[in-house]
């Protein structure tokens, strides 16, 4: 080779990577993210009002949950505000007002002193402050004379994951368990303190580390201390371990004959395993169980009632101050009364026999978990039982990881129902924060959406549902804006060119999600197993997983009679709620057809016919995720690359998903009503043999892993 | 609160966190860190001499493989050196020293200006050269007047991914797949951009994607264009795709009623699959094929031999320049001949009957990825055909992602050993790489242990296995020590204190393995299934799976006599090294209860018993083990605190498990030899009958992920 000649030849390239670029940002800090503020005066304003922070409580000793409020201030401000900030700890008075967790920021104008006082009760209560005032420093909620009391509404705020011993997540969509079973105990992995971290920052106080579909195993010794590991891990955040128990553990594990809770072997086994496991775990917190359900084991196996079930293991637990929570979900295809109808027939008649360590988990809805349903007639109608809400923050029925819905509004839907139980103004929130019906213990969980994704969700936008659940859970009154407000701005940016379109996006996307699936009050279209897609012709299964079980499309029209006339699932609710309900004029419309079975012809609020507004709702979903996409793109720039180009594929994909199952629900449905599509619908754009033949393999998620 | 008092209790606590502390390392880079230089005038020196990079090709204009060079040393000089290097692209004349993929680094002394100039005959080569460069940099080898000719001696390097079309891995330790099959092809996860990286640093060029349990719907439209999005990404690195094909495919998602290879709809079909498959990668490889092995479907199903198999569909690629990579691992549990003949018994006869484009692919040892075997007596036997190298990174036999093993040493024993098929020298690199026998292709195949971990490998040293892999996959004469210590100083440090315990660790790791778990010629000791712990007793399984079938020993002695007067397995090697492994007195001692069945009281060269020398080989795998925990001890704040911890934490549980090793298997076979155990060899910590009772679950990898 000849220099002269090459370098003649020789074109001078830009280096595209500049050495120290900006890290790539790839969603693992979540919204505990600490970059520097760029606004110098807001920095330079926070970092003067932050020169001191005073971590206060009662006992005003040193400990590994104030090491660890500790850790993240200065982590957060050093990030923030590029301030190395005095932390002290110091004794005060205790604070009723606080509770157990609450906390109190104030101001400290003390001469030439500046800085934030931090005082709870406990020290949990202080990480919980330092975390609140570093989410005003990152939101750019700026104060003058700071003065905030916190104190959570519900006592325990539970992530409930369904992960399997093999590290596969039943509903999870953005990779494997968190927890890596076979290097437990010798390894625990830096991630499990981050979760701990982020739990604790939205102060999540718990959770159950394995499926309801429970293995025994996770109850034997050997995978009690694996246990143990990753709760001496959470520990200093606050959280405390929880484990889905096997009915019929004793047999499987205790080599006993039954697992009848009445069998005094049995009783003993319990007994025994409780003291195990507080030998192991002394804050251990309880069990969570599924009995009776879907081909789980459970007392009534032997006759006894989910009542007798539960307070054996309740006993077992009760001397270490450990509870139960009972899964209420429990249908049967051998009974035929309206599936919707069943956990209320079979647990109202048990309230009042339960041990006051249990505490009955019930779904939002009545079904499960579909994209709207009605609050679960339960809430309310157990008075003497304390319940918990469970909401499934991981997106079974709505899109798994690929689709954008925020589910904000649709806990808000629920919580803020109101039961009529004890009158107006008792609300779902308000039962099961226990202030309805005066319980000392209040419970909520949410069945998570983590995973080993590197950005724990999948969705580079759904972390705001695990966010938001936290939110919720500690302050049910907070909106679902304002949430989503504090989300955005902690996980991308305040800048409003960025934080408006999200905000947009997020606010309207479970409704859109509503609209393009089930709209109208239908519910479980989805195809079989997965539930991923449309499905709203399978008709091969048992009858109560099939769609034509819930939408009952004929000739004459579609929905399920809920009323006097049909299944008259109204009457579990309180009167003012079933004559509501039940009143075709009165129904909230977007209940309709959950309630109803109403002609093709019949008129809506709107003046057009069902058929017309059916299809319309379909298209505006369609419409509402197409509209996302110009929004989105403005941001390019404004972000990273990374979550910019990974939630844009995502759009492209659940517009052209939104388009499917609009056209697969409508050709299926026009094959009942006869009519044609209104103006303003697309032309679908394959036949319905088209959608029907779509067959999905490996869906993440579902069970079995097929 | 009073402040007064506050502050006069109040303790003044150090930040434990500094703001913008060194980053956590966690291993995600590899061996590809680019970290400052910290030795100044090292730094300096480098700088100037690499001022200006020149890419030398007969083209001489841009490409995206290009760019990914530009990328690379922009991004690995700003690192390394903090310089931002001239990078320019000239022509240059072609050379045929350098081949297809090699290349030149060569420096630029012209007047003032320094540099370096890359030159290769295709654009692949400038990059291979860019890492080689990088490398030299990273390393420390410092040079005068650089000239580097560097040129691979096999042409198809690959990795075999033995993923599930459900994200598991079989025989995958590090998480689940890489292949986000359901994102795909709408979304490219940026980790497969640092995965072709990577491969691309050590000369990887090519990828089978699935598992050889092959799922046919791989060959599903649907599919394809999701493995034509991954080919999209790593095309610039040079990586091409290969698919496992399932024999069967034709019926399964053909609707053909048969998968015969001499019926004429299924070479047609066979036909229009490779012909659809290059319509969407145009530089598709080929298939791997595991036919009628272990329950997979083949040719034999319908009385056909391997070759009309592997030619039918060789024939359907080759129009295309596809090849086949039809694997010899077969083996029949109604065949009651020894297991480790039958490959040979099936294979060589079909020499000379495969199409040209068809590779067979063979392991480098006759029985299963122990953790030692002799060679393949495949190897050098069938001249007519090219042959592909099967090596196992992934470690299914040595520990999983637990057991530090640092294979390039038994890698380098299968490529060194002497098959004298063409006389002496005839070394199996030399078979592979075409030498021998002339062939113009050349393939060798490492099973990869990648996987979603953070660290790709799940062990923190276990890269050191992908990387040796690479590195030997294109230059067979490098030795196992020159290659670990070149990961080392990329991957962790080049300062002797790190490097060189971390040397003496990774090169003693194998042998240690060998002799805790199958010393002196022993193999396939695992328990079942996930071959994990020790299962030395197994027996009841097919025979040819269980470990009484190899080990033999009774009351006379130990080992499997493969010479005349046993299965005479030897017949099947040359006659030189079959003299030599048959005659007890020569074979190897490491290989000798491979060969012989040696009693127990048989004096080995160290005048020992067999006996006494099986116990103290354990001891001594147990102590090599033990004795890696003080110099890595001696590492903390050397190295990052995240790959210290783990580590530490793995050799614990590595030290106990070799433990666990010895005592089950001395215990075992002491009820056959009813001899003591010698001086300087450890009591047993549990009793035979404990270690026949445990039972591993959910052990990562294992079939079925049970």
């Amino acid at each position: 080779m000849n220099f002269r000649s090459c370098f003649r030849f020789g074109l001078l390239l830009p280096g595209l990577l500049a050495p120290g670029a900006a890290r790539a940002e790839d969603g693992y800090q979540l919204w505990l993210r600490y970059d520097r503020i760029a606004d110098e005066p807001q920095r330079a304003a926070c970092a003067t009002a932050l020169a001191q922070i005073v971590l206060a409580t009662p006992v005003g000793a040193d400990s590994p949950t104030l090491a660890a409020a500790r850790d993240e201030l200065t982590a957060g401000l050093g990030g923030l505000l590029g301030i190395k900030a005095a932390i002290v700890i110091e004794q005060s008075a205790p604070d009723a007002e606080l509770g157990d967790d609450g906390f109190a920021l104030r101001a400290i104008e003390h001469g030439f002193r500046r800085g934030v006082t931090i005082n709870a009760n406990r020290d949990i209560g202080v990480l919980y402050g330092a975390f609140a005032l570093l989410r005003r420093v990152q939101t750019g909620a700026l104060w003058d004379r700071l003065s905030v009391v916190s104190a959570p509404k519900i006592h325990r705020r539970l992530l409930n994951h369904w992960d399997d011993l093999n590290g596969f997540i039943e509903r999870g969509y953005a990779g494997f368990s968190l927890w890596d079973w076979f290097q437990l105990p010798d390894y625990v992995a830096p991630r499990c303190r981050d979760y701990a971290r982020a739990n604790a920052s939205i102060g999540i106080n718990g959770a159950v580390l394995n499926s309801v579909n429970a293995n025994a195993l996770i109850l034997t010794d050997s995978y009690l201390r694996k246990v143990a590991a990753l709760a001496n891990v959470f520990r200093p955040y606050g959280i405390r371990v929880y484990l889905s128990a096997r009915f019929s553990a004793p047999i499987e594990i205790g080599g006993l004959k039954t697992a009848d809770p009445l069998d005094p072997g049995v009783i003993r086994w319990w007994k025994d395993k409780a003291d195990a496991i507080y030998g192991l775990i002394p804050d251990f917190g309880g069990f969570l169980v599924k009995a009776n359900s879907e081909g789980q084991p459970g007392p009534q196996d032997y006759g006894r009632t989910h009542a007798q079930g539960a307070n054996v293991l309740a006993d077992a637990l009760a001397p270490h101050g450990g509870i139960v929570m009972w899964r209420a979900f429990v249908y049967d295809q051998n009974n035929h009364d309206d599936r919707v109808k069943q956990a209320y027939n079979e647990f109202q008649p048990l309230d009042g026999t339960f041990r006051p360590n249990v505490s009955v988990q019930i779904k939002n809805g009545p079904l499960d978990f579909q994209p709207r349903e009605p609050f679960h007639p339960l809430f309310g109608a157990m008075p003497h039982t304390p319940l918990t809400l469970e909401l499934q923050i991981t997106q079974e029925y709505l899109g798994g990881a690929v689709h954008l819905a925020f589910l904000a509004p649709m806990w808000k839907e629920c919580l803020e129902a109101d039961t009529f139980a004890a009158g107006p103004g008792s609300t779902v929130a308000r039962v099961i924060d226990g202030s309805v019906d005066h319980h000392p213990d209040s419970l909520i969980a949410g069945v998570a959406n983590t995973g080993t994704d590197r950005n724990w969700c999948g969705h580079p936008l759904a972390s705001a549902n695990w966010y938001a659940f936290g939110r919720l859970a500690w302050d049910h009154t907070l909106g679902a804006d304002a949430i989503a407000d504090e989300w955005i701005r902690m996980t991308f940016s305040s800048d409003p060119r960025v934080e408006q379109p999200i905000l947009q996006m997020l606010l309207s996307s479970r409704e859109a999600v509503v609209n393009y699936m089930t709209p109208l009050g239908l519910a479980h279209l989805m195809a079989t197993d997965h539930h991923y897609g449309p499905g709203p012709w399978v008709d091969n299964l048992r009858a109560d997983w099939t769609p034509v079980y819930y939408h009952r499309a004929d000739a004459q029209g579609l929905g399920f009679d809920r009323t006097a006339t049909g299944s008259n699932a109204v009457s579990q609710y309180a009167p003012p709620v079933a004559q509501r309900f039940a009143d075709l004029a009165a129904c909230p419309e977007n209940l309709l057809l959950w309630f109803h079975h109403v002609p093709w012809d019949y008129r809506l609020h709107s003046g057009r016919t069902l058929w017309d507004e059916l299809c319309l709702h379909y298209q505006e979903g369609v419409n509402r995720v197409r509209g996302w996409l110009p929004p989105w793109a403005s941001l390019k720039g404004l972000i990273d690359d990374e979550r910019f180009d990974h939630v844009q594929a995502l759009l492209v994909r659940q517009e052209r998903e939104a388009r499917g199952w609009r056209d697969a629900c409508l050709l299926y449905f026009q094959t009942f009503s006869h009519r044609p599509l209104p103006p303003g619908v697309e032309r679908p754009e394959h036949t319905l043999a088209y959608y029907q033949g779509i067959q999905l393999q490996f869906v993440p998620g579902s069970p079995g892993g097929k």
